[in-house]
């Protein structure tokens, strides 16, 4: 038997998964991300769980792919990550071939995700489709004329750092007003904590929601300014690559019609003439821990 | 002999070149576009003269590559263009084809243009580029993987069509804020109307850039402001496909280091840490009317 390893790094917790020739996930673990300042200790935890693993299932691992935020599929490193404890440039994709003497893909978090909703989900053979994804931050993958962006850089789609507000709050990655810091889970926090004065430390999206759900007026009028500024960013991201479909993955994704109603309409309305109607926006399909697994072993087929 | 024609549509003229196997330019011709509701009296004086100088050039035409405003790749048809006299949809390649009985295929003008950037100029064997035309409006054509991004509805790269301030000013798209009612020679000549309170239709670009060298203040913010918004532009540009050159063309290109030297530190000081020395920003070297026509003429091959 062969398997494939799908890595899903992630800034508190690290995902594995073991994947066969099919599809099917057959075995799946959880690591802390930790807060050392290298991804040593972790990456001894998963290579020894992966090697445990291997020898009671009888298998052999061929194949290592990685979702990590800022990964370069250039180069395998993580990047100048704001959201991980390794600083500068990490070299993973190759400190992982050295631990399991496989080959290594290292991209963007959000392009594995996008790679499993194109391979295993509901982009299955579309070829023009945006991947957003609205977590802490909001990450993006793009697949246009039947390719995965990548860029000269390997390090394109970052949706989250197009700046939708000059002079606005300040982003991780040292600039003001990017998408990121209004459209995401931490955004629709600092909305409601600067609608409310309650401290942001007091809050999580997960209770403005319920808050929305509740008819709250602060919490509803957080959700208005959120679906104001992300139905413009994607109605600009059309103007780029004219997707027919636009998929909304992750936290805040799960916010259901209190997002997805008042997005829709705006977004519809914000279209120039020669896009309305040509794009489909909804809700990733995917299990989230089992599209970035699935998305990373994509990868590194 | 065998030739190639490329067209190249605009608002006012309309610029036809008969090209050979080697990419030269073996005759040109312009005629008005004219005011008339459909395209046939054009299509009549263009199809004649082709037809009169393949004959005293005893050579064969074998295909029609046709750039214009709001063209449509997969339909052929020009759709609903503000700037042209025919409305609504125009099924430009069929009639060219009717006309001629030779393939047709027809494009945006600003694609047809990168694409004789991407085959005959300085984006030979670039994979990833923008190419941004400064004409009345801000066109642009995208190559990324090595690919020109048409989209899911073949209407993609319409950078200018990107709304870069909520209720800003009318755009001809109908909407408002747009791109390109701020970074475009119309542009231009509206912010310098604000600022001096001189009608626009005693305005033009090239008075605004001729004063601009004679340093009058007036017209070096009308300057500052179109860089402002042009770098910003441009920046979130990069955030999308991480392009390794951006090309600016078109008329409002002519104002060389006035537009350049501060649009240049503007855009590197806008990008993200990640995309810093990633993206070298430069004029298109192609002459207006041949990279059109030999864009167009390359879209046909």
């Amino acid at each position: 038997m062969q398997l494939r390893v799908g890595i899903d790094i992630g800034g508190t917790t690290t995902v594995v998964g073991l994947v066969d020739d099919l599809g099917n996930v057959v075995l799946k673990n959880t690591f802390l991300t930790g807060s050392e300042s290298t991804p040593n200790t972790l990456i001894l935890a998963i290579k020894t769980w992966i090697q445990v693993k291997a020898k009671s299932l009888q298998a052999t691992i061929v194949s290592v792919g990685i979702g990590a935020p800022n990964g370069n599929i250039h180069t395998g490193n993580i990047e100048h990550s704001p959201n991980l404890p390794w600083k500068g440039i990490v070299p993973l994709a190759s400190l992982f071939e050295k631990a399991l003497n496989v080959p290594v893909k290292l991209t963007n978090d959000a392009n594995t995700a996008a790679l499993g909703e194109w391979i295993f989900g509901a982009a299955k053979n579309c070829n023009d489709f945006l991947f957003v994804t609205l977590g802490t931050g909001l990450g993006s993958g793009i697949v246009s004329e039947g390719k995965m962006i990548y860029g000269h850089t390997g390090m394109a789609a970052e949706l989250g750092h197009i700046i939708i507000k000059d002079n606005g709050r300040p982003c991780g990655c040292g600039r003001n007003g990017c998408a990121e810091t209004y459209c995401s889970a931490s955004g629709i926090v600092t909305t409601y904590s600067e609608i409310t004065g309650i401290d942001k430390n007091d809050l999580t999206a997960r209770l403005i929601f319920e808050k929305a759900l509740n008819n709250e007026p602060e919490a509803l009028k957080a959700f208005d300014l959120l679906t104001d500024d992300l139905a413009l960013l994607l109605a600009n991201a059309v103007a780029f690559s004219s997707p027919s479909k636009i998929f909304l993955f992750g936290g805040l994704a799960q916010a259901g019609d209190i997002l997805m109603k008042p997005l829709k309409a705006k977004f519809e309305a914000k279209l120039q003439n020669i896009y309305k109607g040509t794009v489909s926006l909804e809700f990733s399909g995917l299990r989230e821990n089992d599209a970035a697994i699935l998305g990373a072993v994509a990868l590194a087929i």
